[in-house]
């Protein structure tokens, strides 16, 4: 078949956008570092429209990349500039809340709503969907699932796989998966579908989900703190998960990303001057009615400065002051990114090992890059904490990016040596296949390619993604 | 190579038995349904022992068949009758806590320790592992993890799967998958472990886990009630979970469960006359230094007798009162045995669901077996209530077994039907392989096939065992 037979076959599956001009949005995603046009688009608006889809592509042999809201920073949602022919698989018209069951605690959607649709569509039953994270109105639930995205609220409700009451997936051959339950149990064989969740679309196309929710929060009580050292943030957090606080939020800040926050987000407003090495924006919450939480908030808060965990503190007294904390947060890698170029890794450690980790990440960072400042800040209740190392002002982004592999791999390893991940919550896509390559278990590699090979044998969902 | 020759090459690897009065035990599980003595059974102490046995196995074309503390229902962990050679391989020397990090919430075990094992370790730690089952005390972490296992806390925390931070696999051809990491989120490619939670030792073997510790509980509360119907236990589960109550167990039963612990259990003290259709055994807890429970529990329950949802009630004033109100749900099975045969299923449905399936299970089960009597009673706060049909008193077990497998699949085809499950938490085994066969997914089967095709090409992996 000519390409030209090719796109028509295609058409005929799915509204389809072929012209340059439309396509170029598809070409690229939010890391800006990935940009290559697809063949075609195809935005099909059911799962019937992708099976068809798929079934044309397999047949014309055009590789797939499935497209969510494209605010991933890896490089997973575009088509790779050496890959074969490929079209982008937009499901950004799959965009329905399928049902919402409140006494279930469970909501059911298309892949292509976004994840505020899904907030805002769980509040109105009077529940929570508690997945949170910076890009949430722009980013669709079928690439959060793909990609099992974070967020500020693991600490409580998990990761977006941990979320997953079922799903309902497209196979690279067209074929439906449908298992798209709300059963809260169930055992009957393997769980296919923790395959497609986190598989960056290399196993299928996820086109709906069966998603849990919980209990509409009632109270928030938000804190905002100076500690000397993350030891000290870390034995809070022990003072409070021990004691049973109900903790949705625990961020961990080093100064430097608050400096730039005064020096940049003229609206930002700091709570106490900055001199402390780190920080702590802490939240609890809670749905039962009458709850009490800024006792015992205030009470961990007060032993901490006693035990000298903690220095200067302040809790938010009202919703406006709650937004201004967490605006020093949210803004954080605009600021970033308005003094210097940066370098960023995306690690996860076990708990305990935070202070250790960053330790050694600063030390080895200040052996190497003498020049550069340490962005320190994350979900260290999670043990995610995000590293950046940032070139002092004015250095143009090519020079210092031409030591990004280097930067990335001093963090990962030394990640990796503290029982961590390389890959906390952004996954791999493009820009960490040789950090997989490099420090994944060679069995488990092996066991991913097998997988890759039995669901997809020709190879075209999304290739040269997450797989080295 | 002879037998002889092949027994001698495993026993090189790892202690073995081989007398046939040795091997009895592992010829059988609880269900008491099947068995079948294995060639040996194998009892490696490490491992590495497990990855030479599984090697040696290979060379010898021996099937092999994972166990723990053989505790399954379903045949799951003992040879099929009309199977190949096989050994046992059993965990239960691997049974050290490798390590407990308090700080990180997490604590390291081999396999082969026992539920109750890892249990008390946490608590040792001041932390508390939440699975929880009757036959924790026998059953071992790999067995439980490889099954998938639920019990009465999972409406809290989750089934075993939820619990998994990582695992160490040894794979059919005896290389060892390393995966044994504690990080809350890690994005580094396909979700592994999850094939082998719930996989029923038909992938590889879990020699070791790291799993989740919730904060030790400071506070309980445990009430015993009356309900006229499965709608209004639903509507006072709803009223509890949306006030936030931390509920960590909603068990609903029906009154011939516990007109037979009556009859059977001389120790059962019922709180009061059975004249209800329905009971509710709930219990809230928390790990809150002084959170009251009480106060919301009497609120919520008073209000549900003003809605009609409730009718007589008790709170647990004490340790033994609360261990008297579980006693009446953990005899059950018992006091069902000593009255006569039964049939069991193990469906599951949405929790909103649970009302509509009992009624249709009861109409459909009185339509055609008028003299059975109807056994409910199960986790209706996940959605998991368990159905046994018994016969009449004085029937012969094989006489009311001959329509065994016509009311699992009545009960069966009813949970499916609403959207559920036919195995919420027993698993597979041998008994349940004709409803995988007849009421799964063909595509779900094929992808399963798949994967088990991919990691264990040669199927020595527990022949005959989920996969039909």
């Amino acid at each position: 078949m000519s390409p030209l037979d090719d796109l028509s076959a295609l058409s005929a599956c799915c509204p389809a956008l072929t012209a340059p001009a439309d396509i170029e949005p598809y070409a690229r995603d939010w890391s800006g570092r990935y940009a290559h046009p697809p063949r075609a688009v195809l935005r099909p608006g059911s799962a019937e429209e992708v099976a068809a889809a798929l079934r044309a592509c397999a047949a014309a042999g055009l590789a797939v990349v499935p497209a969510g809201g494209r605010t991933g920073l890896c490089g997973g949602a575009v088509p790779r500039a050496d890959g074969p022919p490929a079209v982008v698989l937009s499901l950004e018209r799959m965009n329905r809340i399928r049902a919402v069951d409140a006494r279930d605690f469970s909501i059911t959607v298309d892949a292509g709503c976004t994840v505020r649709a899904v907030q805002e569509a769980a509040a109105a039953a009077g529940r929570l969907f508690p997945l949170s994270f910076g890009a949430e109105g722009s980013a669709q639930i079928g690439g959060a699932l793909s990609t099992n995205a974070g967020g500020i609220r693991t600490i409580r409700w998990g990761n977006a796989r941990d979320l997953v009451l079922g799903l309902e997936v497209v196979l690279p051959d067209g074929r439906v998966l449908n298992d798209l339950r709300r059963v809260r149990k169930d055992n009957t064989g393997y769980a296919l579908r923790h395959l497609f969740i986190g598989g960056e679309g290399t196993l299928g196309v996820i086109t709906g989900a069966a998603l849990k929710l919980a209990p509409a929060l009632r109270a928030r009580e938000t804190a905002f703190l100076a500690v000397p050292s993350p030891a000290a943030a870390l034995a809070l957090l022990d003072r409070l998960s021990s004691n049973g606080a109900e903790l949705i939020g625990f961020e961990l800040i080093g100064r430097w990303p608050l400096e730039l926050v005064r020096r940049h987000a003229p609206r930002a407003r700091l709570p106490f001057a900055l001199e402390s090495p780190w920080y702590v924006l802490l939240e609890l919450g809670t749905a039962a009615a009458g709850a009490d939480l800024r006792t015992p908030l205030e009470g961990a808060l007060a032993a901490a400065v006693e035990a000298g965990e903690a220095g200067e503190a302040v809790i938010a007294e009202s919703e406006e002051q709650r937004a201004a904390l967490w605006y020093l947060r949210e803004i954080m890698p605009e600021c970033n990114r308005a003094e210097a170029p940066s370098v960023s890794a995306d690690t996860s450690v076990p708990v305990s090992a935070v202070p250790s980790f960053l330790a050694e990440v600063e030390a080895a960072l200040a052996a190497r890059w003498p020049e550069g400042k340490l962005i320190a800040v994350g979900h260290a209740g999670d043990g995610n904490v995000h590293i950046a190392l940032q070139a002092p002002r004015g250095t143009p982004r090519e020079a210092w990016h031409r030591d990004a592999e280097a930067i990335e791999d001093t963090v990962n390893r030394i990640a990796v040596a503290h029982g961590g991940s390389f890959s906390a919550e952004h996954g791999i896509g493009q820009s960490k296949r040789h950090a997989m390559a490099a420090l994944r278990d060679p069995v488990a590699l092996d066991l991913m390619r097998a997988i890759k090979a039995a669901l997809d044998p020709r190879g075209l969902m999304n290739p040269g993604k997450m797989l080295p």
